[in-house]
């Protein structure tokens, strides 16, 4: 069994939607969904662009896919010899997760054509793909490639004012509706035959024509170089894309794809991750490791990651808790540099999130649900679709989960934590903590009788329940976020220069004196029996199982949630929430209080999220029971190479790569088969590997020095390389 | 036209429900609705008793329907001579509103029959019904005549272990199921024609059956006595039941009729209120003052008035804010003693709201949404049904519909105020006050970093919107209790003694600390351009038309409210909520404001509960636009005498007289159009009189001494009768 390679033979078009998130290729500038050469819009194909977003009208903002520069269509003598339309002896696909090469084989008959295509990890900007195709007969060969323009988007349009450029290299350039940001598309070919090459433009692109005659037993090659630049990126992006391809070309195919490889062992020696003993664990360790790798942002120091990668326009492109809590602690252990642009993402962020937390009423920062350019908040009130009279349903995610703010605050950090690096508190991480703060600060309210503090009517990380008090999660979240501001004090204690002039550009003082009080009087949750309650009146709710709960639903596609929704009303939750409370605070609870409720919760959880079998997993890990946690390890690791998951919550699609699961793949592994804890800059490990797994390596960089530990159950060594 | 006298020709077996309704007979301990003397459990006929529950299982306790003891059915020649088996050549129904007697004619050609039925008001426990059969053919004629015991229930069954009694009189004792209530029921006859007769009883019940010749043209009359006592009057109903049946008879019908007609006019005496210049709108309010004059307790000194009166089941039987609200202005202005019952009521609901306080982790009074015996709470978590999913919905009227203890400490104040009797408030009253005020000081709750203090996730009176903070109506009626609870200094005065004492019982002593400060904090609401803001964030829900929000309704029966109903969702409210504040508060506004925000929320009002009209009539006499007003008023006192107004709540039935609607009539008519206040025993008039109206009569009791005001366009008189 190849540990890092995906395979699938046969062919089957209801599986386009699965199979353009599985044979993704991307490299954080770009995501290509896995569709074929020739697919048409109904295969979904994308060129999903990140951190470039567009609305059009009044529907939801979210992000650009880029004229698609990598279709190409066969025939031979006179019959398309491309998938649906004719059938095919034989069709597998392959995925390469070690380099990021998406393969492709499809025997016509006549024809046979194999393709390899990358999202070039060393040239954010490039695609490239080279087709060949070999001939059983003889005869004549037509080929079509060129630049797709009729984009498949869910809210679009997005791209107006098309420019086409027939000839070599083929070029189109488009503006957003919105903000009028251009977006600049080249492809050059090169070849290895003689063909006579025409070019032409319809409605649907911008194309070159091959004509060739073909001999039996004669393999051809062509390779489409394809370059994407946005207004974002410069100010001649239509010239950059040109001169890109032609670059690319001038250096052949080769040597592309042997860029684009050593990029990839240049990721692999930093943050590889291997399992000895399970080869489906292995592979699907590798398959989380290049889902989250592949759409990681490199080729800037600001960006984040969105809830579904670069995957497609799914939950708008938006960037949730999922990055701070799920996807950094992967970056931060193994590549910092990453991990610091997640947050560097943030501080940016912090002018839209002061403006949404005004918009409450609120003061501080109030960072928004769904992240899109410069923290614009995407979330709006109306996040799903009633199944039975198709009317939007108002939910609370914007406005109520305010734990957002304090998850980033906990990472800003935990960065420090663990990296040591003062600098990104320096340039703006402690102002968010700050400003968090606050915004707890003036969120939280006494009762007028007495001394404890509450929060009211918040969601916590199960969003099934929409307007709850005192959710254990948010009220531990918003007390660490206010005990970190306190804690800065001691951080900057060499510098107090500069906290104060922090204190004196925010006008800190008044939030100076209210914190202390505030840590001590903001509410804990009730226990009942060692049982910590979810929410107030949690426990009062009807108490009944999953199956009940499912019985009750009257279409497959409702939505669980809100009061509206079967599990809403009852103790059934989404996610862990409870559980993730103590994988993130473990030392604040024993065993036996963690295994209590890990027992509670379990059973009332439906795992509706990808963001909650790794909590689990965690926790299992920590009350001494790994093999529990390894059933939910391979659910969270093999989620994308398995393909599935939900596809829809009411009638909204929310398909797409699970980055957050990838993460958590990770996380159990190294935090949790291993018990992996830096602090100070020392590795702790406290292994608990289950038996699946006779050992464990994976790399860290701590402190700028790269390490690899092996775990066995024998022990473990943490060496330098 | 008859001004007191409502008139129905024709028989439509579509109108059972609306006529039950219309045609009702009741004393205040009991309700009969219009049914047919013939009628069968399909047209829904009830004896329904006032403060009488049971709940059978987990279904909706409700008020017990005692067995039906006026059931006849006559035959002719061997046909039934009964609707709906018998078409009838003429039929009519007529209530005659001043002596609360319902008539019915029918002519099945071969026989004529006339009945007329009376709760008597001059013996709460005793119902007559006298029947008269004219024939036009001789033969032989059958009268079967019983207590029906297949009871119509809604959420029933709830008598159980009945035994019968053949003979005279016929006699019937039952237990309610969970309680094991004794309901007895007996039924005399007298007759001025010879007949055979003989009892028999079977699976509906216990009967007499009669037969006689008939010649043509003669007429013979039977009258039926029923009485009905219950376990909570005394120790032996049945005998009770027995002897006043007896001695009913022995004093003959005509009497009884007499003795009835007697006690309304005594009503009449007190509260008779008459228009002159519009016969529909005096006969209006003929029918509202009959409708609630009817359901009025006045054999009790401790008993309210459910929502639906003693209509039937609708609502559970239960009190809500409507008793204080819209109930007690009548009767505190004509007839104290019955005000004075709807508030010892309360008071004796003391501990129940305690209770209900202390489950949601609050301290003081928080009085049920749905008062049911004792003050117990019969409002649960879902009481609305989703017509899609036939699911339950999860409606917050229990648990954030906190205005109602407000409303009562508002009632409690007004009958000291209007009545100068500080009787009640030694009695309890304080108490409920100062409970109430507790309840406020420990929901109150202020921001961390603020001086103000809010009322976070509350309904206010337009259930529509649900979970929302700082609910203009609802701020204002908790600033009115606190402020009434620091006045009972002032009140007390002179017996310092009684407050210290209660101080001490009821350990206040924090509490008269916090409440000067908890009055100042409590916020006001937004105002914009003039226009205060319902709730918090009101102004930026959706915009739209009552038409606009209609046409998004996928089934008529939908509910409207909460997240998930059309109207929930936008600025279409379901009845008075700004306007009902400035209703009950017009000292605290200017008529450019009244006027501003009338205009405001008037067109986004769907006047969807019978208590909105009222709010908006009063206020637009407050403006000086009673010919507004005037509509409004018919609506409001023509409810029940029209039938009609909403039946269904999702799938839950909710038709029934209006006795809300019925006291806000009066109001209209006494405080909008005469512009009547009474202070100090003084009486104020300020008269708004539509051109509708020539001349408004109306009788008040002030201070123990009756009063009539008459009021015209030229000037008004008040004097002593």
């Amino acid at each position: 069994m190849d540990l890092w390679t995906l395979e699938k033979t046969g062919y089957d078009p209801e599986s386009n939607l699965a199979d353009g998130n599985r044979f993704l290729t991307a490299n954080g500038y770009m995501g290509v969904r896995g569709t074929l050469s020739e697919a048409g819009r109904e295969a979904c194909p994308a060129v999903n662009l990140a951190g470039v977003y567009d609305r059009n009208g009044d529907k939801w903002r979210e992000p650009v896919n880029a004229p698609h520069g990598l279709f190409l269509r066969a025939a031979f003598n006179g019959e398309i010899m491309a998938l649906p339309e004719r059938t095919s002896k034989r069709h597998s696909l392959c995925m390469d997760y070690r380099h990021g090469v998406f393969r492709r084989e499809t025997d016509f008959g006549p024809v046979v054509l194999r393709s390899e295509r990358i999202a070039s990890l060393a040239q954010p900007h490039l695609l490239v793909e080279r087709v060949a195709l070999t001939f059983a007969e003889s005869g004549t060969a037509d080929i079509t490639a060129g630049i797709r323009t009729d984009v498949w988007d869910i809210n679009g349009p997005h791209l107006f004012d098309l420019h086409l450029k027939e000839g070599e290299p083929l070029a189109c350039t488009a503006v957003t509706g919105e903000k009028g940001i251009q977006v600049a598309v080249a492809q050059a070919a090169a070849r290895d035959f003689p063909a006579e090459e025409r070019f032409f433009q319809n409605d649907t692109g911008v194309f070159r024509a091959l004509r060739f005659p073909a001999e039996a037993g004669e393999i051809v090659t062509l390779t489409l170089f394809v370059a994407v630049f946005t207004g974002l990126d410069g100010s001649d992006p239509a010239r950059a894309a040109e001169e890109l391809v032609q670059e690319a070309k001038a250096s052949d195919a080769d040597s592309c794809f042997a860029a684009n490889a050593a990029a990839w062992e240049g990721v692999w020696v930093r943050c590889a991750a291997d399992i000895d003993g399970d080869d489906e664990g292995a592979l699907a360790l590798h398959a989380s490791l290049y889902y989250l790798n592949s759409i990681a942002p490199r080729h800037t120091d600001r960006l984040s990651i969105p809830a579904r990668g670069l995957s497609g326009q799914t939950y708008k492109g938006a960037v949730f808790w999922d990055s701070e809590i799920f996807l950094f602690p992967l970056f931060v252990h193994t590549q910092p540099e990453v991990a610091r642009s997640l947050l560097r993402y943030r501080i940016d962020g912090l002018p839209g999130a002061r403006e949404k937390a005004a918009e409450y009423g609120y003061r501080g920062a109030f960072y928004a649900w769904e992240s899109q350019e410069g923290g614009r908040e995407g979330c709006t009130d109306f996040n799903v679709v009633d199944v039975f009279t198709h009317r939007p349903v108002r939910t609370y995610f914007r406005d109520k989960q305010i734990h957002i703010s304090a998850d980033i605050a906990f990472a800003m950090a935990q960065y420090y934590e663990i990296t040591g690096d003062l600098s990104l508190l320096e340039a703006g991480g402690a102002e968010v903590i700050l400003e968090c703060a606050r915004f707890y600060l003036s969120r939280m309210s006494r009762r007028f009788d007495r001394a404890e503090a509450d929060l009211w009517d918040v969601i916590g990380p199960d969003e099934y329940h929409e307007r709850v008090s005192n959710n254990a999660f948010t009220n531990a979240m918003v007390r660490y976020c206010l005990k970190s501001a306190l804690q800065l004090k001691e951080v900057f204690a060499d510098r107090p220069e500069y906290l104060a002039a922090l204190t004196k550009q925010l006008r800190y003082e008044k939030e100076w004196a209210l914190l202390p009080e505030a840590v001590r009087a903001l509410r804990g949750p009730r226990i009942r029996d060692g049982i910590v309650e979810q929410f107030d009146g949690y426990f009062e709710l009807e108490d009944c199982t999953l199956d009940q709960v499912r019985s009750r639903l009257r279409d497959p596609r409702e939505y669980w949630g809100g009061d509206h929704g079967v599990a809403g009303i009852t103790q059934i939750i989404k996610q862990a929430d409870v559980i993730a409370l103590m994988a993130l605070f473990p030392q604040d609870f024993t065993d036996e209080q963690i295994a209590a409720n890990w027992a509670w919760y379990e059973p009332r959880t439906e795992h509706g999220s990808s963001l909650s079998a790794c909590m689990y997993a965690l926790t299992a890990c920590r009350i001494g029971q790994p093999d529990r946690a390894w059933d939910l390890f391979m659910k969270t690791a093999a989620i994308d190479l398995v393909g599935g998951g939900k596809q829809w919550a009411g009638e909204i699609y929310i398909g797409g790569t699970h980055p957050a699961s990838n993460g958590g793949a990770w996380m159990i592994a190294a935090l949790g088969f291993a018990g992996l804890r830096i602090r100070g800059g020392v590795i702790e490990l406290n292994p608990r590997l289950p038996k699946q797994i006779d050992r464990l390596r994976f790399r860290l960089t701590v402190n700028g020095a790269g390490y690899e530990v092996i775990v066995t159950h024998d022990g473990y060594v943490v060496q330098v390389v």
